[in-house]
């Protein structure tokens, strides 16, 4: 653990490389804004070292000096405390020690980044003054990262251990996504061995297959809403959302001296952002219609030619929907983002938090669409509507006709059939090709696309003698193997550099991006795994690959991330609840109008779906879902997760020990007992003579009279056993006769 | 302000009255439980004195001592500040003054209640050892409540001066059902006066009037939520419900001693309680059928009665189905509560806000039933089902025939027509009769029960010239102005020992019944007001008499109350939720299925109504409800309520104090430049000599090379700069040409 916390021996102690492109800009100003950059580094405490990176570029590799880190780490855990993130205050500066890798990068990073008040350097990359920062971030871990995936490759589970490691190296966002995965991987085995046994002997559009299906997307969603507390538990990061940073793009409408904090702050009014946020109602809109339209027509022209049309080249024909799909989706989907993107921005929001979750609604929106509105149209549109939409299709047979002759073109329309099978082989295909296909494009082609890339560059160098001398181009140029040539690198650091040089040519790494794919992945085992039973299994071997292979992404495809904190997989747990949700409904109706031709697939007889006993199954099975969950939750609640308990024991002692001091201070004090309450005075001449006298001074105070009449709690009890006998009571004349 | 946070001199100072019990006991028992007692509170810091309450009680005054309640108020504020319910820690005890007379005598309470080991006197009434104890109440300023009623008797509105008082005389949480009333009246207006426009123009069952109707709902209940975010800012408890009192009749099952703690806490796993608390579910269904037999059975006999039956006695037996259920529903229901109660206990709760909330849901169910039921049988049974239904009636002919002769007896079947004005009318009943009803039975009755009481029993004692000796049966006794015969008073205390006297007599206040009573009030509105649309204006004449006369209620029929903190309604908030989500499906049903004869109500034919149809508009209505209720929460969390933005300017002000602190403490330490990092060393022959020996020294570690190569930010730059200007920049070449 220990060695941890250091600066990594093989990485030279470099904390972070700062990329410093000169490329397109003056040679003066860029001078300049070097020596800014240098200046502003070294006043908070980092030492800098610059090397040359590729032709436009330099590497400033930055290390913290030790006292001034041990104060960030102190001035971070101070907030921390004070947002009630953490319980204890925490030790003095001067004995404090980062407790894991990604603390001390974090802290690290927070001192380049904050602003100057906060004590940072205030370098914000690619913005403002610092254009010439293209990107801050630290090195990786080579070894260790080999030394886990190659143990990794050869576990089932990750253990906690595992993901504390993670969550050490690389900051609790990162943890967060690993644990989230390790447990929907988890709990996806029970529904893939009672998948695979349903299918096997029930068939698909099982009942009993769907309950539980649904019951176990609730326990799931709760179960990690509870791992997440657990988790922000055990990592100390419970509540750190509280601790916002501004985001560097808002634009304040007005600034505002706050009188009781006395600053001035910038302003933008929640009305106005509402009526802002109104927008994405037609940007939902125009993105269901915009997608909805493009899929819809290639599904129907995909139905025409596949069923209807007979003519010539059917068999290349075929594949005309699924190259319009494949090039047409992913193109609107772009605009659309862009589209989103700006309209987020438009939204103004003041934390990057706030933008980030409404980045993330828009994104879902059109992921939902894309992913699963195809399934849509054939469950609900062209199983139950076929035979009264397919006459329609006749418009395509126009544009047919030119070509072929008339009979060939279509077969006729009282030959049309639905193809039964074709709602499964498409949850097939989005739940196992699909996959597949995105793993490829996801890992392995970028991977190889780098390393081909880097060859054909070093070939091509190899070939001119020298590098090329476009260098104001600023195109990335790093051979793998560094040759003595391009650089006069000292030759020990050369190998060091020419790794710096490869990381730095990486992307970048969003979380959110693999989130997201696990989210829209849950919400085809929600959706729609009825009608092929075996979704589960398909996923569960799907995810334990994912695990490995995200895991080799960022080591191996993406710049080290710099560690953020988080208490939760934040707004795609809200999309997790809703897609099981929808859920309730989709398979109710899915196994309604299914569920009596299991073997070969629904046939469509619209007269055999009744419309209210359809609605009438959704209804229950919706409101029975809301009541599960409902208790489900209530059951969550109730059992406390372990760290959690630990947390508030925690907190719970140092209350009590505070308390108790207090306590401890007065109970001191009482040994002068006040005012008498104790004992009863003696009755003295004196005693009685002082009453009498202050009775006579106080004598007009009826209060003061009515407290006086029993001196001491004694004299109180006197009085009372007093009346007690007086009374004549039944019982006790009965008992002493 | 200032004088209201004193004891009050109208009250000679008394803080709290407990009433001590002896009648039924033996008498040294007593005598000596009442000695301990008078110990206790004096050990605690409480002076007391001792008078006669009836023939067999006692009336302890307690009055704290200025310096003890100065201290518990302080370790109060410091367990507040510690739960982080108050934001900044406490001024030290002898500065102290109690805030409000609320706080005042919350303190007390505690220093009279809470536990030893707390710092209290452990006295704990109608339970253990304090079986005699039977009431610790505080008095009524009868003055200032007299007063407010006078003024507000004359106002249409309480302003939030008037809240914040009858916080500071009764707690926050009867502060809290008062500004609920006031919201909830304030917010009737807008549907009073739409509803009354519709009930004009549209009548009946208008979709204008049934949407802007469930939007209300949506917009009341979120405001409130935010609303007593709010107040709990204001009134400073907000996160109250953290400190959580523990039962005493929790019953653990073992007894662990936490290791962290140390302490040895009595420990009931929810497991087990879960299992117990499975059994709310046939609980539910209990009650259902016990109250539903009994409702549909009156509900079938007055059908026949009404509608069929043509015999003799119509006009008497007509009223026999609302004897019944009159005397029937509530037996149930008393009998069902008490099963909720054991039920409850059975559940084992360990602190009592979880015991609270258990059991609001549980009324909650059965006041569902009872409220609610006689209005869905008419809707969703009598009116679709009547023609079908109505010939199985004829069970009830068969009762009817011994006494008369046949053809009297029925009319025949074919006559039979719905009575299309009895949902309107039945619906009329709950919401007009039924609240008047309601309000004699709640205000009233009681008042003049209780005056004609102590008038009878005056004249009793008057005409037995002395109290009757019968102390032993413990009966109440106590004669409006105190005949000097019957108590040996000191005359200047006689007027006031008998008003403390009448005020034992009177009952406990709970503030849930009060609150029960508006969230079915609220449950009408949201579900049946379509029929009726002149329901709220109903309402809001009743609010405002209810708001008053609760006030009366609490001030002249019951005891004052202890005041207790509070941040929230509780768990009726939760009810108020789900009430108007019912109430989008209801509505919709409402509509669709009566919507055509809005004139004289519905006319019952089931095939005008079509099972896909209602199921549908039942199915839109309830997701548009789901989906807007989102964007209002939504709209809502980012409109942040003025004390709640006050208090975190507080809270962030008192964090930024700190965090400056521990800032300027730092840049203190700044002036010693560390580690050379920002002079640039001279280059000079000792320096190359030093650098010389240095890296012979460490010439083996190449980490310590890589960053000894330039020393200083400002070296850092020189070489940035030169591998600039070493790049052939394309454009620099251009423009020095």
């Amino acid at each position: 653990m220990a060695t941890e916390t250091r600066p990594l021996e093989s990485n030279l102690h470099v904390d972070y490389v700062i990329q410093y492109r000169f490329g397109d800009a003056d040679q003066t100003p860029a001078i300049e804004q070097l020596e800014k950059l240098l200046e502003a580094l070294a006043k908070v405490g980092l030492q800098s070292e610059v090397r040359q990176g590729d032709e436009s570029s330099l590497l400033v590799f930055v290390r913290a000096s030790t006292k001034r880190l041990k104060r960030a780490i102190y001035r971070s855990r101070v907030r921390d405390w004070l947002y009630g993130i953490r319980n204890a205050e925490p030790e003095p500066a001067s004995s404090i020690e980062p407790l894991t890798e990604a603390e001390r990068l974090r802290v690290i990073s927070h001192m380049i980044t904050c602003p100057q008040e906060e004590g940072g350097a205030a370098i914000t990359p690619n913005h403002g003054d610092w254009k010439n920062v293209t990107a801050i971030f630290p090195l990786h871990d080579k070894e260790t990262n080999k030394k886990w995936m190659r143990q990794w490759s050869r576990k089932t589970l990750l253990s906690n251990d595992d993901l504390n490691q993670i969550r050490n190296k690389f900051g609790e966002s990162v943890g967060f996504y690993f644990s989230f995965l390790q447990s929907y991987f988890r709990f996806l085995v029970f529904p893939a061995v009672f998948g695979f046994s349903c299918w096997f002997f029930l068939g698909g559009y099982s009942i009993v297959y769907t309950v539980v299906n649904c019951l176990w997307c609730i326990i799931f969603v709760e179960y990690w809403k509870r791992q997440e507390v657990d988790l922000s538990c055990r990592w100390q990061t419970k509540g750190v959302s509280a601790v916002q940073t501004n985001r560097r793009e808002f634009k304040p409408e007005k600034e505002v001296r706050d009188e009781s904090t006395g600053e001035v702050r910038g302003i933008y009014p929640a009305t106005k952002r509402m009526q802002r946020q109104v927008l994405q109602i037609p940007f939902a809109l125009l993105a269901a219609i915009a997608l909805g339209a493009i899929i819809a027509t290639c599904f129907a022209i995909e139905i025409f030619i596949s069923e209807l049309y007979n003519g010539p080249f059917k068999t290349y024909l075929i594949f005309i929907p699924t190259i319009l799909v494949s090039s047409l989706v992913p193109t609107m989907s772009a605009v659309l983002m862009s589209i989103a993107t700006r309209l987020n921005d438009y939204e103004n929001y003041e934390t990057s938090d706030a933008y980030d979750v409404a980045l993330t609604q828009k994104v879902f929106v059109i992921n939902f669409i894309t992913s699963y509105l195809p399934i849509f149209l054939t469950a609900f549109v062209y199983v139950p509507f076929a035979s009264l939409i397919v006459p329609y299709l006749d418009v395509f047979r126009l544009t047919v006709r030119p070509f072929v002759s008339k009979e060939h073109a279509v077969s006729k329309q009282s030959h049309f059939q639905i193809d039964p099978a074709r709602l499964r082989n498409q949850v097939i295909y989005f739940t196992v090709t699909a996959q597949i296909v995105g793993f490829a494009m996801e890992t392995i082609v970028p991977y190889l696309k780098q390393h081909a890339l880097r060859k054909y560059k070093a070939f091509n160098k190899a070939r001119n003698g020298k590098p090329e001398p476009n260098g104001g181009n600023g195109d990335k140029e790093s051979p793998e193997r560094a040759p003595a040539v391009s650089y006069d690198d000292p030759p020990e650091e050369a190998k060091f550099l020419a790794r710096v040089r490869n990381e730095a040519e990486l992307s970048e790494y969003d979380v959110t991006d693999d989130l997201r794919e696990m989210c829209i992945q849950f919400g085809y085992l929600a959706l729609f795994s009825p009608t092929w039973p075996l979704v589960p299994v398909s996923f569960l071997i799907n995810n334990w690959v994912e695990l490995r292979s995200d895991f080799f992404k960022i080591c191996m495809e993406c710049r080290r991330p710099s560690p953020l904190r988080s208490d939760t997989i934040g707004p795609w747990l809200d999309s997790l609840s809703f897609l099981s949700w929808v859920g309730s409904i989709t398979s109710a109706a899915l196994v309604y109008m299914f569920s009596g031709n299991a073997q070969h697939g629904p046939n469509g007889e619209p007269t055999d779906i009744k419309g209210w006993a359809l609605l009438l199954t959704i209804f229950f099975s919706e409101h029975l879902y809301l009541i599960v969950r409902y208790a489900v939750q209530a059951a969550m609640t109730r059992l406390e997760p372990p760290n959690s308990r630990r947390e508030r024991a925690e907190r719970y002692l140092m209350r009590k020990r505070y308390l108790d001091s207090t306590l401890r201070a007065e109970t001191g004090d009482d040994d002068e007992k006040d005012e008498g309450l104790m004992e009863s005075p003696e009755i003295s001449r004196t005693s009685l003579e002082e009453d009498a006298r202050r009775a006579s001074l106080q004598g007009t105070d009826s209060t003061e009279r009515f407290w006086m009449r029993q001196r001491g709690w004694a004299e109180s009890a006197k009085v009372g056993a007093g009346i007690i006998q007086a009374q004549p009571a039944n019982d006790n004349v009965k008992k002493e006769q």
